[in-house]
């Protein structure tokens, strides 16, 4: 491997010619995977590189296949673009729902490859889950020409909180089959490659901040609503995992002291009043046509009333449970995000209304809100991040930056 | 200034012998102001130094007068104490109560050199505040025959919420009368020292893992149940402020829906069930006895059923509150401060019942609850503490060694 691509490594005696060198390119590789294609001028500008410093390592880097050049016009002169190309390793995201599961592959500039998803059998085994991956993992490899070795590793996300200590999904989540079991190892042993393993709110966080809008926001709450409501929290812009990697369970906020019984075990948690479970189970009284989630995002936005009011009930309720979290953390920006994000503003503003009835007013005026602009890929883009993270090509000043994941 | 003073200068060229020298020194001033009175065998096995260099190291720092040495014996083997002296600086905390202020004056080890507090008037002004803190702490300094040079600063508590992006307290707090105040810049003037102001419940957090038994934790909400109720947050080892500053605001959880009008505007808010200010207005009716604090803790150590019950009522509240704050956040240790701590068992008791009823199991299993051991004193201690952390001489491994207030 020449010295070019070796854009990791800035060890070496301090102060050397070659550290000086290599730590200059990967403050230049930094400011294009961060702000991507920028002329050298902007480049310089941005790292504090003089200008003939950056031409010598665009030249070099140019040589080397790692970045391209184009010639354009800024301000009217004659400027040269640069723009990160893909090393041609891979970064593979896994996304296992409890009703689905997707595949992205990513190249190292951020680039999405190819991705796909597939059904899953309800009540499905870690074992189905890894098979189904691997078998998905491997169509994507072939369709694209990819040779298993330019994979980096996998992330994998689930549908459950992760206890760190140990590794495995905390017994009460959504995924009964898969508690206790080590999905990092089963899924390392089968797949060959480094496994990173993380709870898929998390994963949906990373993804806001990294290949979302969201990469200038430190804190930040992503709001997973779906049949389950978790939460994955960005602070100080770092993943936050708390204590044991138990964090964001605010689907079971009391929401009803005297509501339902929840599978937590308490009665009235927010799930219990606002999931989409809730909502289907609400909206099949009375009918025998099954309902589904795509149905109950079409239905609404045809104007059903029955379906409006059922929504707007959730999402005051989300609001609520989303205005203490807000009052404790002070987040910059609320994302929402799940089978529902279609809804726009017809979800948006009962959580709106809720968030501002329930946060102490500078809260409420300061917290932004909106829908994750990802749809249900959040979790496997935030999954294949990690990889890039840990690979050290994260983009810098986000939360990947500083991704610790298992 | 003799080099061995000049602990916080760790420039000059890397790999010289003086910066070498420099950086063992700290090193080793860092083990002691973390780990207390050691002896110099504890300190090379802490440090990783050779026992020659620190015995060098504590010589040189010896005749500075920056540490004491004694003879004494380990596994019954002669060995020397090593011990850190205050090197004659001196930080001032100063915490402004709704009806109190307190100011202690702390050395450079983290001891308390002097204390005092005094009961402030309902309504005070800032400047109010501002004047008989300032004569406090003259006070304190002529008591003690301390130079005012050797102050370092002054870190102030304020018992509501600040804006940080404007330095000031937050509208709808507990101190109306202080609203929009430059509060930092007005005690600046005055004491003619740098000073640093933040939220008491932020100091009080700070206090548990600086000068309290929580040194090691790096996740902790500190809960201030006064007359008014917040929490600060260490996360990840810092203090923690979000977006603008204004955090731990859980005494505005909706716990009644259709309770009573909270001061923020909303209803039903933990403050409106669980504060002091409540406790008083409950235990005050039928009688015509003016009930305060400290006999709300008396009658209940003395068995008062009602007040029991006033307390158990409260408690339950808190704990529901807090477990939806640990079910995001997962911290290790939730420490309970104000002025009910003496109440011990009797507070924790129904908070822990509240805290397990509405946590998901394993964060209600894992999250360790106990009362403030600092007593009323924590928030001035945090304020001490942010002074010598800005000072440098911060206890590493703690959240003080990041700490950032305005």
């Amino acid at each position: 491997m020449s010295d070019v691509f070796d854009v990791s490594d800035v060890s070496g005696r301090p102060g050397s010619q070659s550290a000086l060198r290599r730590q200059n390119q990967q403050r230049l590789l930094s400011a294009l995977r961060s702000g991507g294609s920028q002329t050298q001028a902007e480049l310089a500008r941005q790292t504090g590189l003089s200008t003939a410093t950056v031409s010598n390592i665009v030249k070099a880097l140019a040589a080397a296949g790692v970045v391209s050049t184009e010639p354009t016009t800024s301000s009217g002169r004659r400027a040269l673009s640069v723009t990160l190309e893909d090393d041609g390793q891979v970064a593979a995201g896994i996304d296992v729902g409890r009703r689905h599961l997707r595949v992205v592959l990513a190249g190292t500039s951020h680039s999405i490859i190819r991705e796909a998803s597939v059904a899953l059998p309800p009540g499905h085994t870690a074992t189905d889950g890894l098979t189904i991956a691997a078998d998905l993992l491997d169509s994507l490899l072939a369709e694209g020409g990819i040779d298993r070795r330019a994979l980096l590793g996998a992330g994998v996300g689930i549908p459950g909180p992760i206890d760190r200590r140990t590794g495995t999904v905390v017994q009460g989540g959504i995924l009964p089959e898969w508690v206790g079991i080590d999905i990092r190892g089963m899924f390392r042993d089968r797949l060959q490659i480094p496994v990173y393993i993380d709870n898929d709110a998390n994963l949906g966080a990373l993804a806001q901040v990294s290949w979302g809008p969201h990469q200038a926001v430190a804190n930040l709450l992503f709001l997973k609503l779906g049949s389950g409501i978790g939460a994955g929290l960005v602070l100080d812009g770092a993943l936050f995992y708390g204590h044991v990697g138990v964090t964001g369970e605010l689907g079971h906020t009391t929401i009803n002291e005297q509501g339902v019984i929840c599978r937590c075990g308490n009665r009235g948690c927010l799930e219990t009043v606002a999931s989409t479970s809730t909502m289907i189970e609400l909206l099949s009284r009375g009918t025998r046509e099954p309902v589904d989630t795509r149905q109950i995002v079409e239905r609404a936005l045809a104007g059903e009333t029955a379906v409006l009011r059922v929504i707007d009930d959730a999402g005051v309720a989300v609001g609520r449970a989303l205005a203490h979290m807000a009052n404790l953390v002070n987040p910059e920006t609320i994302v929402i995000g799940g089978p529902l994000t279609d809804l726009g503003e017809i979800l948006l503003e009962p959580v709106r209304r809720g968030l501002s009835r329930h946060a102490v007013p500078i809260i409420g005026e300061t917290t932004n809100l909106c829908m994750s602009s990802l749809g249900d890929r959040a979790e496997a883009l935030g999954a294949a991040a990690v990889v890039l993270a840990r690979a050290g090509l994260a983009r810098p000043d986000t939360a990947m930056a500083q991704v610790t994941q298992l």
